[in-house]
């Protein structure tokens, strides 16, 4: 790297990249090998138009659909080899879907005559031992069983609802992200001009015991409060939270429907409090962006990916400001 | 870091320490993930032990028996779940195991009262695309099938061979590596301190398409030739083969027998040519190892885990140097 690059380099916008796992699969929801590497050249696509810009990004992604299939194997196959543990899966997918992403993002960025190098960390998210997500499971993962497949699995130790007519489902504990624990090792590649990719499906799930051993748990991160984290560890300029809309919406469903455009992050507690955005999808990017502007005081963005360097030039997408 | 610790760090010596994937097992060869986890806070008390003479350490790992329950799951869940290819495989066992390798590590380090930050690293190896081996499958991996079952699986494109009374296996490409694509990350990561885990399983296997895509490919790499790659590129000041006996042996099985302590390159070179190392275990061992000394001029050793202090000093273990 010459000297002026690196002049340049330390002016570049810093950008962290929110995934969905629902975007690194086909549209009907398939997640076989093929659909995960189709819809991981799609999002890199959008991803090196901004990497083109001149922004220096860094990229996390949900993993749901892809630890689905695997708890299916386990599930499947637990007679002849041992299943594998949820913090497990997780690691699994950062390595499968981070591979795949590197790939297709070279490969964008090569087709437009710009090189840069990649990383994928495996990463882990500390998570506190007496959260009360632990005493709670409320997340639902994998797919639906009869009771009686539950039940067996519940012999096992793992907790399941009856969701009625589609069958039982497996809750696990959401526990809040406390610490991106590997954000020292992004932050010391993204400085040296790397894109990396980090903290996918939120992070490995580990606790610290009292003797200061770290231990995997059997739980789920929210993908967008991790990126949160991670995005304000990083000191980046903006978090972009890229789904399948442009817009957050308030009102949705009812003729008074209208896209958020910019709002302070004032507002945009406002509009959550009263409870425009739904507790599964929208409310958790909020409460993501939210949490990234009030404590990094920059601007975070809601937006598909699409529309991402709009969304982050602020000409577009939802773009929740700091209080004026 | 005091700018008296980087001088320090400069003078310090680099090792890079390859284990292998049975070290990563059960005595007995199970590899659930209980099994796995104490075999590798095991391998880690003797890695640390390194660390704390001074050595800063890269780690590289096998990933047979781990890789082996991933194709049982393959197997057994393919008509719900599309299988994944064997690239996703090893890319999911450096996710894993390396894991539980800086988690291990890190208390074992804790306990002594050093503090050495970890990262794991997603590493693809490129291979060529004409490479020898994609013509002639000969690596065998998995478990043991009847016939009816291989033939099913010949029929979606993958290469069995009858092993008589035991059954058929399946057998796949062992490409030469070339190239450890990511060993820049690991080179910046190991010059910042870190001890980094990379290239598990020798590496994410990848070919580069004439549109210089990369593209992962169903093959194993050896994980000692892959460690030898890396330690080059590192410029280590050795490479450490970690496996279960102390040396290499000549006139293994004979009464001449004689374990090999400090030889020269040709010597070594010369023995393997006389065939005295078998084909599937030592004979790569001694390969990787002799290729490193070759290229970079420095020693490589052959010991066992709880030997490997000695062996870096060149007091114990399978010395190979540089021809004098």
């Amino acid at each position: 790297m010459h000297a002026n690059e690196a002049v340049a380099r330390v002016q570049r916008m810093r950008v962290l990249v929110a995934l969905g796992g629902n975007a690194l699969t086909a549209d009907d929801g398939s997640a076989g090998p093929g659909d995960q590497i189709s819809a991981a050249e799609a999002a890199m696509a959008s991803v090196a138009e901004l990497i083109v810009e001149g922004v220096d990004v860094v990229i996390t992604h949900g993993n749901g659909p892809q630890v689905g299939n695997l708890l299916v194997k386990n599930e499947l196959s637990a007679s002849v080899v041992p299943p594998v543990p949820l913090d497990w899966c997780g690691a699994q997918t950062q390595a499968t879907l981070g591979f795949i992403l590197v790939n297709a993002l070279e490969q964008s960025l090569a087709e437009q005559g710009v090189r840069r190098s990649t990383a994928v960390i495996v990463t882990r998210t500390r998570v506190d031992r007496d959260d009360p997500g632990f005493a709670k499971p409320s997340k639902p993962i994998g797919r639906y069983l009869t009771r009686d497949d539950a039940v067996a699995l519940m012999d096992h130790g793992q907790r399941f609802e009856d969701r009625g007519e589609r069958g039982w489902r497996r809750v696990v504990p959401s526990p809040e992200p406390r610490e991106i624990l590997d954000a020292g090792v992004v932050s010391i590649l993204a400085d040296q001009g790397y894109v990396v990719v980090a903290a996918g499906g939120g992070g490995v799930p580990v606790v610290r015991e009292p003797d200061g051993t770290l231990r995997g748990v059997e739980a789920v991160i929210d993908k967008d409060l991790a990126a949160a984290l991670l995005a304000r560890s990083l000191k980046a300029d903006r978090l972009v939270i890229a789904t399948d809309v442009d817009n957050a919406v308030i009102g949705y469903g009812t003729p008074d429907a209208k896209p958020l455009g910019e709002v302070s992050v004032a507002e945009a507690r406002r509009y959550a409090d009263e409870g425009h955005f739904g507790s599964g999808s929208m409310g958790p990017k909020v409460e993501a962006v939210c949490r990234f502007v009030e404590s990094a005081g920059r601007p975070g963005v809601i937006t598909s990916l699409s529309n991402i360097v709009a969304g982050v030039r602020g000409e577009s997408g939802t773009v929740v400001v700091p209080n004026g």
